[in-house]
């Protein structure tokens, strides 16, 4: 298996070499990402044998969405606020619909009855909710009086953004700290390789998600293009197409936990790294904009973003309350998605 | 009490007699429908008695479903699409609201405390979600943005039937095949006569459903007539009174189970029939119309109707969830069902 | 302590000699407001001790909406509606978001874990979800159709108001009465003085309401002075300083009841106050506008207002349904409401 690592750095040559070469270029680096994924998650799992499934999922989300902060920042430095915005509600209706449903499905397909901590689920659900409607209200308003609230937007952002850094934080300090044993695994499965030691399994964490990061970037930027050749709209290429190859890795990682009946882990990788994309990363990115945007950026998103959101967190609040999963549990959630994506795939691009 | 039996053949002699005497086949039709409903109610108990109360509300709310099924198309034949909608939508909502509250609240009058089998509420709450989600879709995007979008939501109802459609079939393979022990009955009650042979029942069952669809189609007209005459808007009658009277067989049954304490077939009878008319009938009416409607059929509702039908699906979530049921349970089920009926009684004319 | 009941004399000399001292006059109502609180939160536990924490939440929710309802039907008199549904609209929000949040917050600070009965609060959320969607519709109905309507939403407003009062009366016959055992404490604080005997507890509990009732309206005019001097809005004002302020003395006996480990007894006082309030006080005020207002109210709000009643009553059923608390629970609450609170805090006058 690991013999395919070689892959990653012909995708690095390649880039270098054809950089037009889109086609060419996609099928390398998902020919690269694949070991890259696998190496990430076996050294998760290895990281949450030590520190348990709650601790495990956080490292693995952050690292995630760690790559994604720094193409964010590149984003911002370079004004396209739509595109910023963009990736970020994609990201968060793909990791609670997708990521969730598909790690469902997917363990439930294997194991007849599956169990997790409905108490991080619904921590989890509860602050999702709490995000989508401090995301609702600035743009609600903005729908409302169109006149003379572009400085209002502004500064409600800035409250907003501080105000979730801060509930984010809280909810770290309560679930990691406080009230830790509330969060313990419900799961009984087991690591079927013998977990590394822990230095390796953190440097291992590193080192991969530097370079699924950078295989990423050429990832996404060739399925954009090979995404518009074949008629796609922008709206779905930017809110389905680019989340879902952008969090590829930690989908690797969600979905073998749950093949190993490890939901904890899983629900806590694809919750958790929404839960942080929505009140962590996206209020500092707005924080950020003062320094390095060229213009503050608002925390007001496209109505039908917001409302999307909306419904993928009741949606995973929905499904999840209970701590028990099966195979059917997959489907709402995942069928919700296709409803999103078709929509958005169908959308007139004037429409949009 | 058999002997009332004799009221349906009357019932057809008066209609082909006198087919203007909308009062006197109003009566007459009550008059037939009371035995044929205690028929029916005793054969789908008896049916229970074997199968367990899941495949017996099942098989009475499809039943149903059905000879509604037959009424549409004949509608869908028509061009009728306005009114196949309305009673999709009313049959929705009021299976939901009216079915599920007044079988709570008749089985809490009887009973101090009921109980039935959470999963199963839950499954059906879920699912009817997601199907108020997929025709939230179409409608909102239609309102938002009206230019050339016709096409756009024709090709996306076609979609979106399919996957309720999908949907629905995963979840009968799921709470009737590979998870059937997770949806056993959780209720005590016992069905007080001896239960006729399964076969005597089934058979009892089908011709008892065709009698019922034959005398409601007279029943429905007859009372729209009566209605119209009564000064009731157009959106009352198709909304409440209709589906009121064209599931008068199906609440029969389900009530009297919930008077018996069996709890799990008043829930099947009534959740299992408005997710069947969400994710069956509905999609298959819209594939049906391109064959033999004079226009395809989109999945575009009234935006009222969709907000009533996401409301009446959120509310029977928060009542069901627990498993556990009193009277004052069916309190807001019904209450939420006349704020609907009060304001589409009281709509003017020219705002429905 | 008890010496400085001395203030409430004070406060009444100070508003008669110097009404035009708002910030003195302040100040000094603040002084008398927090020995009345003390003694009022003593007198409950009291009464509770005796009659279980439901009927002592309901006892001091009552009597503290009876203030609030006095208070209104002064303003109905001056035909002064928009400021009646502020009052009404901001503590419902005020009550369900900040009260219950700070309960589980400062009981959580003090317990590590606490418990409460579930079945009270979701009985009361049902209920609050349940008055939302009554107060929505002619909300709704009105923005889409604005020709035509005034007679409409009046005849609506009135068959809501009888529909909620209906639903109010049932929940109380259900609560303490045919199903009082399911209500029954399920947390284990124990009062830490002795209880005064229930009479003498009546007694100062009756008194001291009217007293508090007379401080308030001072407070509430002196605060109101002060804040619009301070450049707050209009909107913020109304909403949320007239609201905590209002809910001053219900708020000291919901903390210390929480702080001693009794959150059955905070949850009865905050969701009950609301519940009340949406339920009884709202509908009574609509009905009383026909026999001392100059016209008929309706029970139309400002849009924002009914989307933020329907937020708060979907978080604190998210929040609350499990029974079991810590101090992370309030954080959800107490953050929603301070989204709200910013938005109306910045919102431009003229959007208002």
């Amino acid at each position: 298996m690991r013999w395919r690592l070689v892959f990653v750095p012909v995708v690095f040559l390649g880039e270098r070499l054809a950089p037009e070469a889109h086609t060419l270029l996609f099928v390398l680096s998902v020919l690269a990402i694949v070991p890259l994924a696998a190496l990430l998650s076996h050294a998760t799992e290895s990281v949450a044998a030590k520190t348990g499934d709650a601790v495990g999922g956080l490292l693995n989300a952050t690292l995630g969405n760690l790559t994604e902060l720094v193409i964010a920042i590149a984003a911002l430095r370079a004004g396209q606020y739509m595109l910023v915005k963009a990736s970020i509600a994609g990201a968060i209706v793909t990791n609670t619909l997708f990521m969730l449903g598909s790690s469902f499905l997917l363990g439930g397909l294997k194991h007849h009855a599956q169990e997790f901590n409905p108490a991080s689920a619904r921590l989890q659900s509860v602050q999702l909710f709490l995000a989508t409607i401090a995301l609702l209200v600035p743009s609600a308003v903005n729908v409302a009086d169109s006149v003379g609230t572009a400085a209002f937007t502004q500064t409600l952002s800035l409250c907003l953004a501080t105000l979730l850094i801060v509930t984010y934080g809280l909810g770290l300090l309560f679930s990691l700290g406080t009230h830790r044993e509330v969060f313990a695994d419900a799961g009984h499965g087991h690591a079927e390789e013998t977990p590394w030691p822990i230095g390796r399994a953190i440097a291992t964490l590193v080192v991969v998600t530097v370079l699924v990061a950078l295989v990423s970037e050429i990832f996404v930027e060739s399925v954009q293009e090979a995404a518009m050749a074949f008629g796609m709209t922008q709206a779905f290429v930017g809110f389905i197409v680019v989340a879902l190859v952008g969090a590829a890795a930690e989908m690797a990682s969600a979905f073998s936990a749950a093949r190993k009946n490890r939901l904890d882990l899983s629900v806590g990788i694809a919750l958790g790294s929404a839960v942080q994309i929505a009140l962590f990363v996206a209020p500092v990115l707005v924080l950020a904009s003062y320094a390095i945007g060229p213009a503050p950026m608002n925390l007001q998103f496209w109505p039908g973003a917001v409302v999307m959101m909306l419904i993928a967190a009741l949606t995973a609040s929905l499904v999840s309350n209970t701590g028990r999963a099966a195979w059917f549990s997959g489907v709402p959630l995942l069928a919700v998605y296709l409803v999103f994506a078709i929509t958005l795939y169908l959308l007139p691009p004037r429409a949009s």
